[in-house]
């Protein structure tokens, strides 16, 4: 049994932005020694989520903001908003939704992603943040003899 | 390698309630004894929902129901209740939108979540509920020399 | 400590289908020999998603494809197809928001799967499909004495 973490640091901007991270996330599953087990991505965070999909830019600039903004608009009134007055009900409401984790097997020591499917962490919040995601894997070093 | 288990009881009532449950998962990782691994808290129902993010009235009372109604309200026909007739089938397609399960790193022992992000459940059912909502902890008990 | 693998195939057809996998994800997590841990569902693919509730007519052929119709038009213009021209812009954004992957405790050698809650594979590209979704199953294969 292994179990092996890093952290994946980013620069964001405000606004709905998409900051595709799976080279950082495929290495640290290669670093970890784990053959057969899991990886969780995460980001510690209410104003951020971590998605997957095909990262190109129809998709990331384009239609997942249209779908955030249609589905939870920033215009509308919140109560967080009324409450605390930092500009970005929105965003905590959008990253409920989204949700902050993905978790993958690990399969021969790879994460099993597919051709199409990067991971993805979509900054939500209305200004500039400095992030720290997590990987943390789990799993059998020797694999299955 | 270490497993450890724990059931969080909670009693609900009806409508979409949002339940802070961060302590009794903070204090179930604590109990593990895992080191470095994943906890996954689990609610093992289609009326309920596992999410994340800040705690506060705001948010949890006023602009997570109202995205709920507004995406998926109550008022509208589904095939589920013209079938069964228990009038929750905007709460099973809630349910489903927003997901059982949510898994988290565990990093020196403790989950880390973020200082604005707790753990919640949320009840989405058209009645009171008993609910038992699982934490599953697993990793390396004497973390990384 | 054991990590235990599957890869169940599925053959799908186009539009919003949902395929009841609950059997063969419970045989996997029985066939690990895993008694305490966690099994990850995961679909390689950006234009499918891994679910989980009642898996009964009203929700799985009405419910769910309505409401993602409502969410996600197939009609509205999307950057990925203006890009691609694939038809299945739509695909892409409803797998982003449903997500790839379910994680659920295994407990007592069992998935902790609720009553009322199967694992359900959503096909939702358009046009039929050849699916391999995995079962990653990692956790104490002697249990908690």
């Amino acid at each position: 049994m292994a179990a092996y973490r890093e952290t994946i640091g980013i620069d964001t901007r405000a606004g709905v932005q998409a900051i595709d991270i799976t080279e950082r996330v495929v290495a640290a599953v290669a670093k970890s020694g784990v053959s057969e087990g899991l990886a969780c991505v995460f980001t510690p965070s209410s104003t951020s989520a971590i998605v997957t999909n095909e990262f190109e830019p129809g998709i990331m600039e384009e239609d997942i903001p249209k779908a955030l903004e249609r589905l939870f608009p920033a215009s509308i009134p919140y109560g967080h908003e009324r409450r605390w007055h930092d500009g970005n009900g929105h965003s905590h409401v959008r990253a409920t939704f989204l949700g902050p984790s993905l978790t993958l097997p690990v399969v021969d020591g790879r994460a099993a992603l597919g051709t199409w499917q990067q991971v993805v962490f979509l900054e939500l919040d209305n200004k500039p943040r400095r992030r720290e995601v997590m990987v943390q894997v789990v799993g059998d070093a020797a694999g299955r003899e």
